[in-house]
């Protein structure tokens, strides 16, 4: 959108989402924080726990966004391999991180600290830890990746956590319309209002709500002022549609 | 898993899952029905409604995998640009397929069939069309592609009338077993278990449950004395912890 907005890339780790046996609700939660934050999430990918389809992948998103996140695969058990292959990814050795170890200590009470857990404070040398408020074993940062875990309660600590590493951008800004409308009636109208504004993107999304069909259009763009504009004439089509408004949103 | 089961890849396409305003439900829809097709899907990736990522990334996994599935941007409206960017990317034309027109025609009243509708009966050359029996506009295949809606009633409507096209491997059965001990009191007694036979894989999910932590357990092979062999291992390993089984599934 903008030439000072950094982009991003999520790499997602789990067989677990990709046999659709666990739905996975990260990608929606850092879409939405990058938005804030004026970043661009460019892409996303969900691979298997298969180690070099992880280095491979890892290595490809360094190089091509400004930042990446992984979810999934930093626990201690034997599919958990997330860690090791990033270290791979990297040419680097795993080592016990000191102050990771410490972290984990006052989080556990005496005596169970075991070593399988113990195993979360083996990370790539040279990562900087992202702490992590819910469940003790810290995430962290490599090179411009963050590594994060996969249960949605403790990656958003840890991306709420990691978010003081991030240079932001404009922030994108949203404006949408939510009309009984199809989209058949209204793309003609909503194609002249894209042609006349290319900073704010425009986009159709067709919904089932309770049998019935509409479409929320969405409005988005770092500018307030063209933002609104376009919203103005979004509405106005509608209205001149004769369709019903069911709901609005413009930026604070 | 299997040398005679087919892989598959999935391509997203929408701004509005990248942003997180719209939560994707169709990658874990199509997971499902996959594995019970016995059909691996190997990777999925999200990407925006940009011309060039569609065509670059729909000729990589067409490549790579022996099927492949995108969802969303087939609408009528000016962002739908998904069906286009296929035929670029096949280097074939986008044509009006009467058969297309027809099967719109006996869905909507007539005078219904609008322009911007019938732009839904564009489709690249050569394209076979897949039934759509909630709005219509058919779903499409060309080469080893199929290109479905993004609005998820619609999706599941297509991915069921196309799965005639697809040629199943063995299924892949699933057993589980869902405790409340934690990853780290499993760990080294699941990779033992995990060590004895590697045409089981077994995958540990943490979970917080009303603010209780617990692990499911969750293994799946094409073979199922084996994969029963393996739940009776990891049964008993939650039993000699001293954990509550509080859910198990094994195959019918």
């Amino acid at each position: 959108m903008s030439s000072n907005q950094k982009s991003a890339g999520v790499i997602v780790i789990g067989n677990e989402i990709l046999s659709g046996r666990t739905q996975d609700l990260n990608i929606s939660y850092i879409g939405k924080k990058l938005e804030g934050l004026g970043i661009i999430l460019s892409e996303v990918t969900i691979i298997p726990d298969i180690e070099n389809d992880i280095i491979n992948k890892v290595k490809v998103y360094s190089e091509k966004y400004d930042y990446v996140f992984t979810t999934g695969g930093i626990g201690p058990t034997h599919d958990d391999i997330t860690t090791a292959s990033i270290a791979k990814a990297f040419n680097v050795n795993l080592i016990r991180n000191k102050d990771a170890v410490n972290r984990m200590g006052k989080h556990y009470q005496s005596g169970k600290l075991s070593e399988a857990r113990l195993k979360m404070a083996d990370v790539p040398a040279g990562a900087i830890l992202i702490n992590n408020l819910v469940s003790g074993a810290p995430a962290f940062k490599i090179n411009n990746v963050f590594v994060l875990a996969g249960v949605p309660e403790i990656m958003r600590s840890m991306f709420d956590s990691l978010i003081e590493h991030l240079v932001s951008g404009p922030p994108i800004l949203t404006a949408s319309v939510c009309t009984n409308l199809t989209e058949s009636k209204l793309a003609s109208g909503l194609s002249e209002i894209q042609g006349k504004c290319q900073d704010v993107s425009i986009g159709s999304y067709p919904f089932f709500k309770q049998g019935n069909l509409g479409v929320n259009i969405v409005l988005r763009s770092t500018d307030k002022d063209l933002l609104l504009n376009q919203y103005k004439l979004t509405e106005e089509l509608v209205n001149h549609l004769k369709g019903k408004i069911l709901e609005t949103h413009i930026p604070d």
